[in-house]
C-alpha cells in the first residue's frame, strides 16, 4: 500500500490489524490497487471526544469509494469558525497583556530535537514525549512545552541579545497521554519569560500580567487564586539532611504527585530515592505549610526561602495583586528545572485542574551547556481557562460579522455587484459578496448568518441609474444611494 | 540512556552514530549516567542556514556539561522578535484581507492521519510526507498542506454548514525534502477556500483577494502577475483520445514537471503512463498556447475550458484585476485533486519559485468518501513573497515600541515604579518596567533599543511630593508631573 521506499522505515511494527486505519481513495480519480478485503474493514475504532461522522456523506457507491476517517486525529482538535473565534479571542488577549507589559513575540519549531527534552528527573511531561524518528534518522519531539526551546534560542543568541529579555509565546504543545475527560494532546499555551533578573521583580512583574489577564477577561480574585512556594522551601530542608543536590529535581517532581497519589505511595517513592526516613517526614510537614510566618519560624528569617516569598508579598502590594496571592508550601510544580520561586493559578471551586504555572529556573541554561542567565517564566494553557469561563457563565458571545452583503439581482449583473463589493473593499469595509444566483429571501438568511450591518443589492433598473438598493439590516431602513456616494 | 520503556519502539532504527546527537544534560542537577565516549564526542553535524552556535557559552566545565545543539532542527526556523515581527505583520495582512472578503478563520491539526494524503498521483508532496507511527501505532503525518483538512471538516459538518462555506486558514504545514537554498522543511501558508460555488464568480473572488493582498503590502501589476489555465485544456485534450478518467490526476503531475525535468523526460514519463505518442504530441503542442483564442481555434468555443476561462477574464475587467492575469496552458499546478482553474502567482522578473497557487477541486470530497460539492482556494506561502519583498527592498521596517518605559532611582523604590506601571497599564498603555537596579544611562540606551515614547522615573525627592519626573525621549523635554495626572 505505500509505495514510497523512504516511507518503509517503520514498517515492521505496523500490525496487521493497523492497516484498517489507512485511507483508501476512490478509485474513480485515482488508480490505486489496494487489498479490497482491508479496504471494506471499519477504519479506526477510535471514538472521539470533539468528532463525529459526516451526516451529508452518503454510503459509497458499490465497492468504489471508501470513507475516511472525518475526524481528527484522537486527541486533537479541528477549529471550525465558532472555535476559531474563541480561539482568537484568546490569543488576542494573550498578545495585549504581554505587549502592555512591553513583552516581545517570539516562536520556535513545533518540531524539536528530542534531545531537548531529554531529562531524568522522571517528569510527567517527559514520559510523555510525542517523539519519533525522521526520514533523515534524526530524534525528533512534537514539543512539549516552549522554555527548553526558548532556553537553546537564548544560548544561541548570545552575546548578541541585550539582557534582559523579556519575551512571550503562543505556540502548540504536544503530549502523548492517556486520554481523559477534558484531556488532550495538544494544547496552545501563552508564555512570558523574563531573562537576566535575579531579583523578585521579575516573578512580581509575571504574576502581574496574567492578573492583568484575568481582570481583562472577567475573571475576579474571587474567581481564582495563585499558590506560591518556593524550590528554596525544600532545598533548605533536604540541605539539613546533607542531600546530593542531584536528587533535588527528582524530589520535586515526587512531592508534586502529592494530592494526585495517596500519600504513602509519596513516602516510598522519597525512600526509593534514598532520602532518609527522618528528612521525608520533615519535608512533608514543611509542605502542609499554609502560612509564612510558621515557615519562618520553621527554616529562620535569614535563609533564601523566607526572604523571596516576604519580598514578594510585599512587592504584590504594591502592584495591587495581594489578593490574588497566597502562600502555600505544597506547590513544587512538576517540571525538573525550576529552581526558585513557584506557583500556580486555580480555580477557588476546586474543581479543575491548575490554570497556568511557573517559577524561576536559574540553571537551565547550563544544563544545556550554556551559561546561566537568572530566568522566570510562566506557561498558561488554553483549555483549563476555558473550561473556567464556562463554569462561571462568562465565556464571551463572539459572532461572525460583515458591514456589507452585496448581491445582484440579476445573474447579469453578477460583474457589477463584484466591482461594487471592489470599491467597497478598498475603503477597508468588509463585503461577503454573494457568488450564486439565489432568491432574496435565502440572501436575506444568509445576510443574518453572517450578521451583515447591510444589504447592498444591483438590480438592473437601479443600475441604469446609477444607482444601488441599500437596507439597513438593523433598522430595516431601505433607500437607493448613487455607486460613486457608497 | 531512554530509559521509558514505551519510547523503544522505533530504537533498533537507531544506527549508533546517531546517539552523537543525543542531548546529555548537566549532571551537577540530574542524576544522568551516560556514556562518557559518546557525550564527548560532537553533536549533530548537520549545518543549518537560520541558526548558529551561542557565543555565550564558555567551554564546559571538565566532563560535567554537554552542550546541546543550539540550532532548530534542519529546515525549521526559530522566531527571534525581529522574525516575529515580520511573521506578524505578514499574517495580519492575510487575515485582514480575509476578512474584508467576508472569510472565516478556520485551523485544523497540524499532525493529521497519514490516510489523508495517501494520493497515488506520483505528487511530490506526497513523496515529502513527514509521517511516522505514533506510540499507539497509529499511522500519522504532519500535514503538508491545509486542503484535505479542510475537506474532512466539510464532511464531517455535514448538512450543519449552511453553504456556501468561505473559509481561510493561516497554519504550518511540512514537507520532507532535501535541502536546497532557500528551502525550508515547514513553512506557513495562507489559504482561502469557496466551498459550494460552481461558478467561475468563486475563482474570481480569490484571485482578487490575492491582488487585494499584494496591493496592500505595495506590490504591483508590474512585480507580479497571474497564470491562469483549466485542467478542463487537458481533459479535453485527453478526452478526444478516450484516455481513462482514471489516468488525469497522473497527466497533470507530470505535466506540472515542465521546465523542471528535460521535455523528452515528460514525453518518457507520459508513454509510460500509456498515453498514445500521438495524445502526447497534441498535448504538449497545446500546452505552449499563451492566448485564449488560439485555444478556441484549437479546442472550439463549445467546450468548458474555454468558456470558464472566457469567462473568468471577463470577470477580472469588472473587478478591476485584469492587469494582472494571463492565459498560459503550461499552468496544471502540482496537487492531483485539482479539476478546473487551476492558477499561479508568479514574479515578473522570473527569480523566484512560484508565489502562490490555487484551482478548482470538485471532486475532492468524494475521494473521501463525502457527496461533492464544488469548491476552489489557494494556498499562499510565507516564504516567496518575502524573498520577493527583499528583492524590490520593500520589506517593511517593524520596530518594537512602548509608550513608556518606567524606572526608579532608587532600589527602595521599585515597588513605587511598579504601581506606575500598574497604574499605566490600567488605561491601557504598554510599559517597559525596569526590574532591575541599573544607572540611568543604561536605562537611556534601553529606552533607545525598545523604542520608548517616553521615559518615567521615580526619584525619592519627587515621590515625597507625590510627583514622578517624566521624559519624553523624541523632544527630549523634561517634567515632573503628580502621579494622578500620569
Amino acid at each position: 500500500m505505500i509505495t514510497h521506499p523512504s516511507l518503509l522505515i517503520l514498517r515492521p511494527f505496523l500490525k496487521p490489524s493497523l492497516l484498517n486505519s489507512t485511507l483508501f481513495v476512490n478509485p474513480r480519480r485515482f488508480s490505486l490497487r489496494c487489498n479490497s478485503s482491508l479496504a471494506t474493514e471499519s477504519l479506526n475504532s477510535d471514538t472521539n471526544e470533539t468528532g463525529r461522522s459526516g451526516s451529508r456523506s452518503s454510503p459509497p457507491p458499490s465497492g468504489s469509494t471508501q470513507k475516511i476517517d472525518v475526524n481528527p486525529p484522537r486527541g486533537t482538535r479541528d477549529f471550525p469558525p465558532e472555535e476559531m473565534r474563541l480561539r482568537t479571542w484568546l490569543f488576542d488577549n494573550f498578545r495585549e497583556v504581554s505587549r502592555i507589559y512591553g513583552f516581545e513575540e517570539v516562536d520556535f519549531p513545533v518540531l524539536e530535537s528530542e534531545a531537548l527534552y531529554i531529562r531524568k528527573a522522571g517528569e510527567e511531561i517527559r514520559d510523555q514525549l510525542y517523539c519519533f524518528e525522521d526520514r533523515g534518522n534524526r530524534r525528533v519531539a512534537l514539543r512539549p512545552e516552549l522554555t527548553p526551546s526558548l532556553a537553546r534560542l537564548v544560548i544561541q543568541k548570545g552575546k548578541s541579545l541585550s539582557l534582559p529579555v523579556k519575551w512571550f509565546a503562543v505556540g502548540q504543545c504536544w503530549r502523548y497521554e492517556r486520554m481523559t475527560r477534558g484531556r488532550r494532546r495538544e494544547h496552545y499555551q501563552w508564555n512570558m519569560d523574563i531573562i537576566g533578573v535575579a531579583d523578585i521583580f521579575a516573578e512580581a512583574e509575571l504574576i502581574s500580567s496574567i492578573v492583568t489577564f484575568f481582570k481583562q477577561i472577567g475573571i475576579t480574585a474571587s474567581d481564582v487564586g495563585f499558590k506560591i512556594s518556593s524550590r528554596k522551601v525544600l532545598q533548605e530542608v533536604l540541605d539539613r539532611y546533607s542531600i546530593s543536590e542531584a536528587l533535588f529535581g527528582k524530589v520535586c517532581i515526587i512531592i508534586d504527585k502529592m494530592g494526585k497519589i495517596p500519600i504513602e505511595e509519596i513516602k516510598t517513592e522519597l525512600a526509593l530515592a534514598q532520602l532518609p526516613g527522618e528528612a521525608i517526614e520533615e519535608l512533608l510537614q514543611v509542605l502542609t505549610m499554609k502560612s509564612l510566618t510558621e515557615l519562618e519560624e520553621k527554616l529562620g528569617a535569614a535563609g533564601e526561602a523566607v526572604s523571596d516569598l516576604k519580598q514578594l508579598f510585599s512587592l504584590a502590594d504594591k502592584y495591587g495583586f495581594s489578593e490574588w496571592i497566597q502562600f502555600d508550601a505544597s506547590v513544587v510544580r512538576g517540571l525538573a528545572y525550576y529552581t526558585g520561586i513557584v506557583f500556580e493559578g486555580f480555580d477557588k471551586e476546586g474543581k479543575l485542574r491548575a490554570i497556568c504555572g511557573g517559577g524561576r529556573y536559574d540553571q537551565l541554561l547550563s544544563t544545556f551547556g550554556g551559561d546561566d542567565i537568572p530566568a522566570c517564566g510562566f506557561g498558561f494553557g488554553d483549555a483549563v481557562i476555558v473550561e473556567l469561563l464556562k463554569e462561571k457563565g462568562i465565556l464571551p458571545e463572539l459572532s461572525p460579522c460583515v458591514e456589507n452583503i452585496v448581491c445582484s439581482l440579476d445573474r447579469g449583473l453578477q460583474g457589477e455587484a463584484a466591482a461594487i463589493a471592489t470599491r467597497l473593499r478598498g475603503s477597508g469595509q468588509t463585503v461577503d459578496l454573494v457568488l450564486e444566483n439565489k432568491p432574496l429571501k435565502w440572501v436575506f438568511k444568509r445576510a443574518k448568518r453572517v450578521n451583515a450591518a447591510r444589504l447592498i443589492f444591483v438590480g438592473a433598473d437601479e443600475w441604469q441609474k446609477g444607482m444601488v438598493g441599500v437596507k439597513n439590516l438593523s433598522t430595516g431602513e431601505q433607500y437607493e444611494i448613487k455607486v460613486d456616494e457608497l
